[in-house]
Order: structure tokens, then sequence, then C-alpha cells
């Protein structure tokens, strides 16, 4: 962890600097298997699945049996533990419903937004050594509260042909309709394009690796809508003396375990917990299994000292954090003054965490930056909010000269005349 | 107009079919300038500017001066019924104001959202025939109810190096920060990189051409979020014998007279209005100054006939309409069951070029099917989402257990260790 004492604003860019990703050689990859699978469809799938999954498939889509087989395995302080967290996940979700939004804009002119359910959705889970239940949880919980009329999840089977428990566990408690044993670019080419097997959807959610991501960013050229574009997970932590250096060590590494390429970032106003929160790490690090990565994600790290406390503030917007934790003695002060940050966790008795299983905030959100201008995944994200209106014909005459001039003004005859046209019957 | 008769459903892919558009040999193009812009700033903008939009500028920043005297120049009339226009617009988008949803999930554990404005947008206004003033309102206005506090516009300048009159009026009504001349894929590099002259932004709205359509997908690959992707403007008008058919052929020609790739569609349940329409279009063809545009875009104009009215929905949601007009006995029936469109305009009387400028509702709308997935722009489009949580011991006490075995069965021994760290000393 890299400690850097009152930087001055023009080093900024150079702190907040995420580690950089190359996608360019990863593009003519994704591209080709793409090409393929929008002429082949299924056949080209189980090729890719052989290929990158080293495993042949009778069927890619998991039969009711064995999800039954699956839920059986899962034990069951782990099933409550499930069942608690999909009960919060509900709540905070189901909570962020709107009503029909109506308006009289002019007498006669009835002007609504409603919100309607995005029908078909595809959920791309990641495989690999853990199995990530909790996005499983974290997508069709509120695909389920908005309505989504077909939600279909594909994830990459282990080299037995099988797919993690927990995952199936989970897909059937949260109301998933249709799961594909289809992982990487491929899952998202089939999504894309639909095959004889996977229904073609609307729009794709889910984290994933470089090639699931560049898959995404090429599905949205096909038209199909994704949830946001994704990098390496990453947390800032604002602190004073008032914070616990032993619980913001802890924080630090339970992000800095995700990956190498994570990234932690420790802002303080005070030396002294910039220099315990490193002690604390360098001890904790030694008991975790996953002490490699965090390892080498913590030589992304930087503790940084800002004494003044508006400046303190500008940075964290700068940086605009997937996830900040604040523990400060006036949490208030940043609560109140945050622009850009994609979940945020208050106090000492908040780790992130509870945000990433348990609370019932969503744990997909925007990283890299992209919390400048993209929300996390909530209820709206499987929604569409569409506006209706209805004139009447008294509406129709109090704002149809208005329309006319307009249209004029812009050389839209058609556009005028269609009001005109109108006009003249009612006159 | 092409006249289909209860076409089978195998056959609609064919008939929803969007005119195609090729953006292969233009993505090379923008690249090219995207990648001289990063580097050269203004002075590559102003080479782009000199090759494309034939004008040497002194300075590409309009002036307070300059917007003045275009003020002055915009009528009076005109000046009312902008007014008009931007009064319903407020009305309705300030209506979409939601509160801060807070729920206390478990006991201790207090989530919220809530939303706070996207600190810096671009907006693009293209050039052209027809000062698209109308635009600058649909933008701006939301953009200041949200809070933006940088509202960025970018439009090209003729060859006389200036800009509509009527842009720069309703720019400064409606609170732009700064106006550039500047257009094209040029602009959109502009505000993705920021320049000398040109702030970067976070989100960039408003229609282009091809260019700037390709140009706004590149600056999502830089991390810039876009309003949604953009293609031509179309009209789906589904109408029985209780529609008025030439008012539905003057709607469908304000559709077709935006370029020769717009898309028309009518559909109905009876043979004699389909073609009383196409009567209708050919008489009042013939007045349209901009026949030509008209007459080419309706080749692509389709007439279905379907009988049966849920078959019909079905045909209306797969198609998936940027604008829906609906005129039948029983249009609530349509008005319920319509999961797919942008802006759906009701009855007689209602012409959707009320929409277009001053009912209130956005024109910026998901085109070539995208309301599958994405809402037209609206309040929330210039907000994100923030969560935030608070958990008290208590709280922690009453979720920790729920994290750490969460935790512990996706392998993430450090994301339970934050908790365990915690409740050894609350114990």
């Amino acid at each position: 962890m890299k400690t850097i004492e009152n930087p001055s604003k023009q080093d900024w860019q150079a702190i907040i600097e995420r580690p950089t990703q190359k996608v360019s050689d990863i593009e003519s990859i994704v591209t080709e298997i793409f090409s393929e699978i929008s002429q082949d469809g299924d056949k080209a799938i189980a090729k890719y699945t052989e290929k990158f999954d080293g495993v042949v498939l009778d069927t890619m889509k998991v039969s009711t049996l064995e999800i039954e087989e699956a839920a059986n395995q899962v034990p069951d302080n782990l099933k409550v533990a499930i069942g608690k967290a999909k009960a919060n996940i509900e709540k905070f979700h189901a909570a962020q419903k709107t009503k029909k939004v109506e308006v009289e804009t002019t007498n006669g002119v009835l002007c609504w937004q409603e919100k309607r359910a995005i029908q078909k959705i595809g959920l791309y889970i990641p495989g690999g050594t853990a199995p990530l239940f909790s996005t499983v949880l974290m997508l069709a919980v509120p695909a389920q509260i908005a309505g989504c009329k077909e939600i279909v999840l594909c994830t990459p089977p282990n080299k037995e042909g099988k797919i993690a428990n927990e995952i199936l566990y989970a897909a059937q408690l949260c109301g998933v309709t249709k799961i594909f044993k289809v992982g990487g670019i491929q899952a998202i080419a089939g999504l894309t394009f639909g095959t004889q097997s996977i229904p073609k959807v609307s729009k794709i959610f889910g984290p994933g690796n470089q090639f699931v991501t560049v898959a995404k960013q090429l599905a949205t050229k096909h038209g199909i809508a994704i949830d946001m574009p994704a990098g390496p997970s990453e947390l800032l932590v604002i602190a004073d003396a008032s914070a616990n250096a032993s619980y913001v060590a802890s924080d630090l590494l339970s992000q800095a375990e995700h990956g190498a390429d994570s990234q932690v970032i420790l802002v303080s106003d005070t030396k002294e917990l910039l220099a315990e929160v490193a002690d604390e790490i360098e001890k904790q690090l030694l008991e975790l299994p996953r002490k490699e990565i965090a390892t080498q994600a913590l030589q992304n790290a930087k503790a940084v000292l800002i004494e003044n406390r508006e400046e303190a503030l500008d940075f964290v917007n700068e940086y605009a954090a997937e996830h900040l934790i604040i523990a400060t003695r006036n949490n208030d002060f940043f609560i109140d003054n945050i622009t850009n940050a994609g979940s945020v966790f208050i106090g000492n008795y908040t780790p992130e965490s509870a945000g990433d299983y348990a609370s019932g905030t969503n744990h997909t959100l925007p990283t890299n930056g992209f919390s400048k201008a993209y929300s996390g995944v909530n209820l709206d994200s499987f929604l569409k909010s569409i506006t209706f209106q209805k004139i009447s014909k008294k509406g129709l005459l109090n704002i149809g000269n208005t329309i006319e001039l307009m249209a004029e003004a812009e050389g839209l005859q058609a556009h005028k005349n269609a009001v005109s046209i109108r006009l003249k019957d009612l006159s």
C-alpha cells in the first residue's frame, strides 16, 4: 500500500487511475465467436463449451431433476442464510416501486409515465472457484419484483458438466425461468442472438471476466441492452481518528481478495490511522486463504493523507468509488455531499460485505469511475418507463397553435399539418 | 406503402425489420478522429470543423453577446410558443422527482436509496437545414430540474460560423452553461476526452446522423454514458374504423418527412381504413415541401391487416415502436397491455407532433425496437441512484452470521472476516 501525503490536485488523476485493461486483442476473438453463434446456434455453443470449459454436454438446459438434486445438497444453515438475505433484498427492492406519474400539463392535455417490465432478460453468473450465488439473488430478486416474464440464467459448467448446487438452489428460489450450462462469450452471444435452445433476450445483466465484458459491449451493438460496463471491483474508505483501524483493514482486505486487479484506497486526515491500518493489514493478511491475490491487489492500493475536509470530499467524488465506506466523526457531511458513488457504507459497524450479501442493497455496482453517470442495479434496471398522452378536443385547441409555430420554425410542415388538419375540423 | 393482409407470425420478423444501417466503414473514421482529438484537443477539433463544416472559427465557444443578439432575432410569437412548451415539459418532468426510499430491512440495518444529479453532461444538437431547438428543450429542461451542474451543448456551425438563433435562445432559456460551435464526430470526441475549451462530461445526450451515433457508441468504450443508441425515427399507428383516415395519414406523413430512412407502419383490423389512409396519404403528400423525403420513406412503409385484436397487440409489442398512436374503439385494451413502446399517443386528437413539441412528454425516445429494454429520456436519465446503508451494533449482531455463512460458502474468507472481527468485539 503506497502512502501519499497531501497530494496536489494535479496529482489526483494519477492516484485515482484504475489498473488498465487491454481489450483490443480480445475483441477479435469475441467478434468471431459472435458471428459463428449467430449462424450456427447451439452447434457453435457446444463447440465453444467443449473448447473453453472442457466438457461435452448432452443437453445445455438444466433439468428440474438436476435442480431438485442440487437443492438437496445445500446445507440447511446456508439455506436459512440465503432466505434471510433474500428477504432483505426483496424488502429494499420492492420499496423502490413507483406509482404512475400523471400530470395535466395544459387543460385537456393529459400526460402520464408508467413503468413496465422488460419482458425477457438474461443473467450471467461466472463460474470459477467460488460459486457466486449471491449475485443470483441480486439479479433475480428485483427481476421477479419488476415482473420480467422470462428470466434466463447462463453459467459455465465445470469439467464434469455440473453447476454449483448453491447457484441452482438460488436460481429456482428466485424465480429464474430457464438455466443453461453455458459460459463466457458463448453465453452472451447465445442470449444476444437466441439459439435453438437459448431464448434471445432484451437486456443482459451480470459480472464476468474481460471476455464477458467485451462480449456484453458487443451485444449492445446488436441492440441488446446491458446493466452497465464492468471493471475490477474497488473500495474507497474515508476514515478519521474515530475509525477502528482493524475494521478498516478488514474491509480493505475483503475488497483486495476479489482479484489481483481489485483496487483499494484509504483516505484519511490523520497519519496515525494510515500507519495503524497498514500494520493491521500486514497482520490480518497472514491469516487469509486468498492472501496471494490480496497481496497483488495491495500493490495498486493507496493510502492518501488529505487534511482538508472539503478537499477530501472532492477527491472522493473525483474517484467515484464502486464501494465507499465513511467512518468519520461527521459522516453526515460526506453523506450529504457525495455526488458519485455506487453504494455507501456508514460507520464502524457497516462492513462492505454486509452489502455484498445481506443488508438488502444491491451489489451489482458501477466500477471504474462509472458511478459518475451510472446507478447500481436497482428495480428500475428491470423496467422501462413509457410515456402516454391523451389530448381532448379542447386540449388540442389549447396547444395546437404552439405546435404549429414550433414545427414551422423547424421546417417540418407535415408535423404542423397533423395539427392544422385537426384544428380545421374543430373550428 | 405496402399492404400486407393477415401475415402469419413467421412473417412478422420480415415486416418489422428496420431499414438497415451500415456502420463498419464509419467506425474507422470515427476511431481515427477520436484518437486525434484525445491527443491534440482544440487544434484537432478546429481541423475537423474546417474539414466538415467548411469554416474556420476564431473561437468555438459561443459568447454572451452572440446569445443576446440571437435572442433578439427570434420572433415574439415563437418565443411565446417556446415558453408554453417549456412550461409543459417542466411540469411533466418535475413531477417525475422521487423521494428517498428508506427501509430498515432488519432491525438495526437501515438501507436507503437517493438520487443525485450527474454533475457534467453534454447535449448534442444536430445542424443541417432545420434548427432542432425543440430538442434543446427536451434535454436541457430535465437536466436543469435534475440539478446537473455543467450542461454543455455542442452543435455544428454553418458556413458563416453561426448557430441558429432559436437554438441559442432555447439554450440560454433552459440553463445550458456552455455552448460550443462543434458538430459531428469531433463534438462527441471533445465531450468524451475534454479539450482546452470543451469540458469532459460523464454522459452525452442527443440525436445525430450515423457518424454521431457511431461516435456515441465509441464514447461508451471510453467510460462515457450515453442516453441510448439511436436509429431512424419511426411510428406505428394502430387504428380501426373509429379512426379518422385523414388524421392517421397526416400522422404517418409527419413521421415520413423526418428522413428517407424513417419508418411508418399502420396496423388495422379493417381493409377499408387501410385503403382510405393510402388515398389520404397520396392527397396530403402533394402539399408537403419535404414530399421527396416522405415519398422515399413511404417505400419502407407497411399497412398491415390483422383482424384478431390479441394478435394485433402481440405485433405492436413485437415491433416496439418509438412512437405509437392508438386510435381504436377500445384504446384501454392496448394501453393496459402494451409492454414495449417509447411514447404512446391516444385517440383522434393526439397527433404525434404534440409530443414532439409541446404536450410535456419527452421526444428523445428509443428507436429500432430498443423500447423493449430502454426508456425514453426522462428525469432519471440525468440522475443516478446511490444506495446507502448504516448498520448499528445490534443490526450487525442480527445479520452478521448470515453474511459469514454466505461469504464462507463463496470462498471469500476476508469478506467473512470483516464481519467476524466486529462480532468478536460485540460479544
